[in-house]
């Protein structure tokens, strides 16, 4: 571990394109960085698929909770409960307005409830959007999944394999980077913006009218209920619950602050106000339109049609039944939108591909997660950070059997709990502002976050009473697991690197150095490894061999005379068989002897040109290595030996960089020589 | 690679027992091989449980036949069959003294054929031997727990894994060691051939007094079928073949002459006649009871007591017949019968646990098989080839679910293909000791072993024309495959060992030396190692630092500079971020302007004390080392780095022989140094 960085950067040009190439394109420099930034016309479809996509199911499930519990009736309520979440919404998209300028550098809300409330707030805010992307990832793929299996029903034995192709599809488009990714995401979510708005506008024409038809639905029956006051405030409190789905990934926006081109702090505010316009136009007009048709939606659609005709067919979705009133049934229009909105669901989950991966290395980089989450891939993306999402979403569709019923119910509570810090963090982070004097703009800072701070709290709490038996539990039990082995991963970095870190005692002197040289049989790579070893000039060398067959040692022993070879040969009796357990009593008994003694065992190990052929050799090198370095004071030197096929497979000369190859650009890195040069140093600095 | 045998010796002794350790017991030395070997007691059943075995449903097969195609009519030919195989199963059996006597180093009839009839010959006899010896495994276990389920068959879901349960059992039990196997499964094979003896004589004793009553099934009709005399013929034909799965197993004595005692020739003949005689015995004794008792048994139990009154249940087994016949329904000894039947056969399946790891190491001596298969594990067995067969006899089981009537199509033909290339290379051995002048035995040896092989032959036609069809088919698509791969693995080997082998040119001299030290960030290990190389005393030195982060390495120039390290620091820009590429163009570049001198590149690297600990770092300098292995010149130096965990774990002195410790021997390995004590050594020689 000598480095802080570690991507490897994938095969040599002119060798046959991997399988890798193909999916993931070519590496990219870093110097492309700036070029993979990303333009507010492909901002938005990035980050916005997420809260636009909910348009498809928030009204949906307003009207579901109003319809199902408290019967027609109560759809009277419905426009309010509406703009309540349309309110929602609205303050909360401004709230990220501030954090964006406040926290540019795409820490979001986990850096504003770290900045502000501390390590605590951080880690919560940190584990429940973990918790969340993964659900996002899970729910958006089994409902674009639902919505093509309700047309294409024949594919239902497959769900949870089409739900994982789905999956992996994202992780390839992801890998290819964030640019490439946006451009094949922004037509359908373009589309789908488009095809819904249409429908409004045309909707809400044809009512003016007077000539809108009423929804097939409309004619059934639903079973009324009455409700004591305080079930008719639990039944809005509910309703309004489901329907603030329908936020779910405004915070998309202020952890990709980075992403963006310059000005990003502008570009971003814009984005996410464009965002919240639209999702606030459609959620508004879809909603209308529903009432307008008298659309009815129940969890069972035998409820509407009763029970004697009942075929248990599945219930057309809001969206599909408002285009059929619309638009007629079959119509191109109807199929324009049912496509574009299949589309967009699976898209959402992308937007959890761009927020994890950012996520994971913030947190790496400020030691809470595996350094590898800070990795760059080939592609500029935070790949680790890709396949572990792509990974977790998995398990979870298995397990689940990619059923949206019940993930839908671990959903929401994560990203509301981030909501909840984040602008209570804003709201100290505001107050400190202003006992630094600072007035300008922190009133109203303070008024928009402080409601933002109290609106979420207040949705928080009803999504967790409202879903905590349903199964949200699960996510309340996992994340404080999150929590610790974060805290833990913090506590062994922060202590590893205070024992590395170099203090004015560091010293390694050592009294001598002694070397040996692993000798199995006398075949060139041994004599290879002996002749550096002598090289070296160590004050004193050996060469052990490790006799398991009494036979060979007595070979090698007669074989070492013949040739005179000048370099001692010791052979350890090995009646267990082992070889790293004689060279290390052999090691231990020398340094007994010998005081401190840094000792250098060199083996010498094998090469091969084809993978099989590594199954025919023992990799005894590459075990005694492992064991070997346990022993403290022991260094271990490979030799390597290549043998020719390896040779034939390596004969082309190493080409590191094939991207600047491939533009005809020399191949020769820049080096930048700093210090030394009147030392007794190598000639072969800059040129 | 630098030595033949790479054992692992497992962990320390007072270290926690490790699952290992209660499952394979402790590390057995190399010099305790002897007390392993076999007295004739334990040698009988480990052999030839296979073998006595067959007689459980060779007899059964016999009848069945006769029995399905030919009806009640036919019974009579039975004796006569019988006559057949049991007169085959003696030639077999004297025709194997006679290898044991020739060829007693355990190879049988791969090294018979080798070393008469050619490389072709053993390849052939080698890869009929391993596809049969899997086989085995597949068929025995899955028939025992057949045996199991019909006197339990509320366990019939878990049929696949009770089988593959069997099998862990068996390689658990095989890696303790061939001598506790054999006593462990020497109590069932002599209940097995006690009992069924005591039934085959008291039931001729009951038909001698006219008091032996007839079957249950004797009552019930049989179709009758006419045949033409062809069809009688084929029908008779088809009979023996099925009869002759009981001569399956008679070659593993002569695989495991090595594994008895002295002398093992007269040991290993002494074992084999005796097994040939019990097999004969009961055999022939078990078919006549079924004849004198007019037992029926067909293929479809429905064909015997008529359609109409069908339950579909299954039919009893032959010797369950038998054992009703003679002792009573549910008599004590009827359930021993029952019980010793079922132990038996899955201890037959061990039959192959001895024959295939020995075989397997014969092969790897002989490099035709991964040099793996000839390593002896902590008990002294042959522990890979035991786990590779396992492997494959466990994805057989799982293919097939277990289905004795499926697997069995497979059976018997590698076994025949076998005996009958041993034999006629037992017959090319004889006319060669014959050429050389000697008469004696070599007449009788021709005789026997020519009978030999024209007998296998005859049946290994018959079993592949009926049996071809049914499956059978996969192991004749199988063996080339095998026998191809055998070849090629020979190829490479010898290649690589003329490759490697030393000659009177061999030299490795170089025109300088030049260290390079890969430095992340200045931290102990890094100086450590830069500490370590400027020790070696190269020609030249650098640190080099590969740029990922431009800042990072910035401010590792300014610490170098504070520091006033002397030795040079190169920064290398990494446009790619990979680390390997940079640092293998700089090395390349080093060479074309120094010539062909030897780099050596130091690497630190982590050791941690607990494995999840190894998730958080990136093994980096792991995958540098391997991409640096493949330049041509480079040689590695990887300079451990204990963290504070890591030596905690370690801080018991490491002992490496667990068993000399644990008698209280002392644990320095014998050092028996040969040649050079009066050079410049270290002066730890022989004490």
């Amino acid at each position: 571990m000598t480095q802080q960085e570690p991507p490897d950067t994938g095969p040599q040009p002119d060798a046959p394109k991997s399988p890798k190439r193909w999916i993931v394109g070519e590496p990219l420099p870093t110097s492309e960085l700036e070029g993979q930034l990303l333009p507010k016309r492909l901002a938005l479809p990035i980050f916005a698929s997420d809260p636009l996509s909910s348009v498809a199911y928030g009204p949906q499930e307003l009207l579901l909770i109003l319809t199902a519990t408290g019967g027609l009736a109560f759809l009277s309520f419905a426009p309010w409960v509406a703009a309540a979440v349309v309110a929602l919404l609205a303050i909360v998209v401004l709230s990220y307005r501030q954090v964006v300028k406040a926290y540019p550098s795409g820490g979001g809300d986990y850096e504003v409830a770290g900045r502000n409330l501390g390590e605590w707030a951080a880690l919560t805010v940190a584990s429940a959007l973990l918790v969340d992307y993964v659900l996002t990832v899970a729910v958006s793929v089994s409902s674009g999944v639902d919505n093509i299996i309700s047309a294409l029903p024949f594919l239902d034995p497959w769900r949870v394999w089409i739900a994982i192709g789905f999956v992996l599809l994202l992780v390839a488009m992801n890998l290819r980077g964030v640019r490439e990714s946006g451009k094949a995401f922004a037509i359908p979510t373009y589309v789908f913006v488009g095809s819904l708005g249409v429908m409004v506008l045309v909707g809400l024409g044809r009512w003016l009218l007077g000539d809108l038809p009423l929804a097939d639905s409309a004619q059934y029956g639903v079973q009324a209920h009455d409700l004591t006051q305080a079930g008719l405030i639990l039944l809005l409190l509910r309703a309004f619950a489901s329907g603030c789905s329908a936020l779910t990934g405004v915070e998309a926006v202020s952890n990709g602050v980075p992403a963006f081109r310059v000005p990003k702090i502008r570009n971003a505010q814009a984005t996410l106000v464009i965002m919240g316009g639209i999702a606030i136009a459609l959620f508004a007009g879809v909603t209308a339109i529903a009432l307008l048709t008298q659309v009815h939606y129940v969890e069972n659609p035998c409820d509407l049609i009763g029970w004697a005709a009942c075929v248990d067919q599945p219930q057309a979705s809001v969206i599909a039944q408002l285009a059929t009133s619309v638009f007629g049934a079959g119509s191109a229009p109807f199929f324009l939108i049912q496509a574009a909105t299949a589309a967009v669901l699976l898209l959402a989950a992308n937007t959890a591909f761009n927020g994890f991966p950012l996520l994971g290395s913030v947190l790496a980089a400020d030691g809470y997660a595996p350094k590898s989450l800070s990795t760059r891939g080939d592609r500029l993306v935070y790949s680790n950070g890709v396949i572990a999402l792509a990974a977790m979403a998995g398990v979870l569709i298995v397990v689940f059997q990619a059923s949206v019923t019940h993930l839908i119910q671990l959903y929401i509570i994560g990203v509301f709990v981030s909501f909840t810090l984040g602008q209570i963090g804003m709201v100290v982070h505001w107050r400190r502002v202003r006992r630094r004097g600072v007035r300008k703009g922190t009133v109203g800072g303070l008024a928009i976050n402080g409601a933002g701070a109290v609106l979420t709290a207040v949705v928080l709490v009803i999504v967790t009473v409202t879903k905590f038996t349903h199964g949200a539990w699960v996510v309340f039990a996992i994340m404080p697991v999150l929590w610790i082995v974060m805290h833990r991963v913090n506590r062994y970095y922060r202590k590893v690197g205070r024992e590395i870190a170099v203090d004015d005692r560091t010293e390694f002197g050592s009294s001598g150095d002694h070397a040996i040289v692993l000798a199995g049989t006398l075949t060139k790579p041994t004599l290879k490894a002996l002749d550096y070893a002598v090289a070296m000039q160590h004050d004193s060398i050996e060469a052990v061999h490790v006799a398991i067959d009494a036979e060979a040692a007595q070979r090698l022993a007669r074989e070492w005379d013949e040739r005179g070879i000048r370099v001692p040969l010791t052979i350890l009796d090995s009646p267990y068989r082992g070889i790293s357990e004689p060279l290390i009593a052999h090691i231990a008994e020398h340094r007994r002897s010998h005081g401190s003694e840094v000792v250098t065992v060199y083996l010498s190990q094998y090469v091969v040109g084809h993978w099989w052929q590594a199954v025919l050799h023992n990799h005894k090198s590459q075990r005694i290595k492992s064991k070997l370095m346990l022993v403290p004071g022991v260094t271990v030197a490979i030799v390597p030996w290549l043998l020719d096929e390896a040779k034939l497979v390596l004969k082309r000369p190493v080409r590191p960089f094939p991207g600047q190859d491939r533009r005809g650009e020399p191949s020769r890195p820049l080096i930048r020589r700093h210090l030394g040069e009147e030392e007794a140093a190598p000639s072969d600095g800059p040129r």
